[in-house]
């Protein structure tokens, strides 16, 4: 056999998937990676403090959108993914990747924002490294960023801890960031301002903690993939159903309008700034009423709940009173999304 | 000004240096960055313990060269970063850009390759990122690894700690790393079996800490620029001058006759398996003969030492009884060695 690497092993679905579980997870297999949470959290000497530590690269392209550039992804995405580990983000590193011939100004652009993006979280950049490569070897800047947190003392992630009677919140609309990109990168007929939603999450699900703490089952950011490729994990690991109302989903218009026009559905777009919070049933409206009292939150909605069956699969109550399976991302319609 | 990143912004001498005092330390100013040492080091809460937390970026060329790959490469180079501020190292994350078309086959080598050299220095990959990009917008695989590790108790990492009447130590011959690699990358009609140096330096180091412990002043690994760009840099820091005798210094007579014919200097070529260490003059025979005795250490030698002036120097006594000036890299005379 042949294999070569394709775009779609890149769209955090389903390919992005087969290709981490056949082959960088047996090879590095350890219990803290095993757990395939979006960091790893572990006790570095004897049982305090729990630490949480974290890696994304970015190669998005453009390089900068509307709301936002590769730079204030770099520092939201890495922390975005030790939140959803329950954790409070402390130290970043930055790993640039600069092509031959890239411009210092649009350099220091990146690095501004990233520097700013940082400070707004409260975040340090404490340690860096720089490689460039000739012209035509890489696509400008790559950035690649790990983070370094204090996790939660008690509070462990897992996406196999769904429950039957979970419900599921969504912390806004969804497809603003994969579409604000599409939109910069194709000079399309199409009269939007869709903007990224990227943003840093920590506060917010701050509030949420104190509110309902333990009553959380899972926490996670539906960046590649999509909220469709998030909840497929969740309910395969969890052994459980999810089933989502269509109508109860929030999607801006405009994104809506353009998923329509370029055949895309909006469950399979990534984002850069939401969170998905599965939550006891019972506690849900107290999650809810938080969130929203948040101004990243104020659009949360219960999207759906949790059953006990058909194990493994998601299920979408659709506008029209159908229901249809809701599958991981398969292929990768919108490539280097971040 | 219309200035470009070129390929010296990589070479790890003059101006890459300059890129990062003039764009990346700036932007990103805190005590932690600033201290520019090969990992950044400090308490997560209170007091103990102390973490260290480093980074390094992989597009070495070619991916697979005698003695070892960009897998064994990204594991050993930040092990190396977290040894030389004198701490264990732990964990590790990896982080891979993937170009379309790279061959799954060549992927699992260097999977394997990381995990094995993983699991030979007791380091484990714990959380990972993998982004793939089209076709011609990146040279097969780049790799990005991050580590953290446990810092020593007492002892700090500093440049700047370097005093008159220390001694300068090098585990042993420099320059088969660069060689390997350029040797490697064209068909040159050399005949020759180098061998990059790549190697984790832990045990060695801890046989030094375990020898002479608070008497190390500086430790620091020699690879982008060589030995001359890292000495440069600690002698600018320390405020003082630093001696060589070229007769002492260890170069593999290949690796010589190699530099010779490809008019390149030792002195600046990348090392990946080299630590260089600054111990005060009256332990310096204690650490020589605790470094020989550990296999990655046999060859080590006392090459120079430290006087007061002139300040910000470096000087080679050469082997014809002369002496002249030795500067850190300027250009890059081998881009992607790393
Ligand atoms: N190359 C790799 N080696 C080891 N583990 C990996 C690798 N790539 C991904 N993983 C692991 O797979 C899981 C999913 O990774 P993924 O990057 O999809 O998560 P994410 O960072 O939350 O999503 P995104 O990258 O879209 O923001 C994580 O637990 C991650 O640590
Ligand atoms: N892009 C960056 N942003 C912030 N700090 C950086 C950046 N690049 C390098 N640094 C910092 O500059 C110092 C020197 O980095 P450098 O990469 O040369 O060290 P190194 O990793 O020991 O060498 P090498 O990369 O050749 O192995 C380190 O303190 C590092 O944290
Ligand atoms: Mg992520
Ligand atoms: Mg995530
Ligand atoms: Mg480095
Ligand atoms: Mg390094
Ligand atoms: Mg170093
Ligand atoms: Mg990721």
């Amino acid at each position: 056999r042949d294999e070569k690497i394709t775009l779609s092993h890149g769209s955090g679905g389903k390919s992005s998937h087969n290709l981490i579980e056949g082959v960088f997870a047996p090879a590095f297999s350890n219990p803290l990676l095993d757990a395939m949470d979006d960091s790893a959290t572990f006790n570095i000497v004897g049982t305090n403090p729990r630490l949480a530590f974290t890696t994304d690269t970015y190669v998005v392209s453009p390089l900068f959108f509307p709301g936002g550039d590769i730079g204030r992804l770099a520092v939201h995405g890495t922390i975005n993914d030790l939140v959803t580990s329950g954790a409070q983000p402390l130290y970043l590193s930055a790993g640039f990747i600069l092509e031959e011939g890239f411009p210092i100004a649009d350099l220091r652009k990146i690095v501004g924002s990233m520097a700013e993006s940082a400070k707004e979280a409260g975040v340090f950049v404490v340690t860096g490294d720089t490689k460039v490569v000739q012209r035509g070897k890489a696509d400008g800047v790559f950035i690649n960023t790990a983070g370094v947190g204090l996790a939660h003392p008690t509070w462990q992630p897992g996406q196999n801890r769904l429950q039957a009677g979970d419900k599921v919140l969504l912390s806004g609309p969804i497809g603003d960031h994969g579409i604000a990109i599409m939109l910069a990168r194709e000079a399309l007929e199409i009269e939007t301002e869709v903007q990224s939603d990227t943003a840093p999450l920590h506060t917010l699900v701050a509030a949420l903690f104190a509110a309902v703490g333990d009553s959380i089952h899972c926490l996670k950011d539906p960046t590649r993939g999509g909220v469709a490729t998030t909840l497929n994990e969740m309910a395969l690991s969890s052994d459980v159903a999810i089933a989502l109302d269509e109508h109860a989903i929030p999607v801006h218009s405009e994104v809506r309008g353009a998923c329509e026009i370029l055949g895309l559905d909006p469950l399979t777009i990534a984002n850069e700034g939401k969170m998905l919070v599965i939550v006891s049933g019972e506690k849900a409206d107290e999650a809810l009423a938080a969130m929203r009292k948040h101004p990243l939150g104020r659009e949360t909605a219960i999207i759906g709940s949790v059953q006990s069956s058909p194990e493994g699969m998601v299920f979408l109550r659709t506008d029209i009173g159908g229901m249809r399976v809701l599958d991981m991302l398969v292929g990768d319609p919108l490539p280097r999304i971040c």
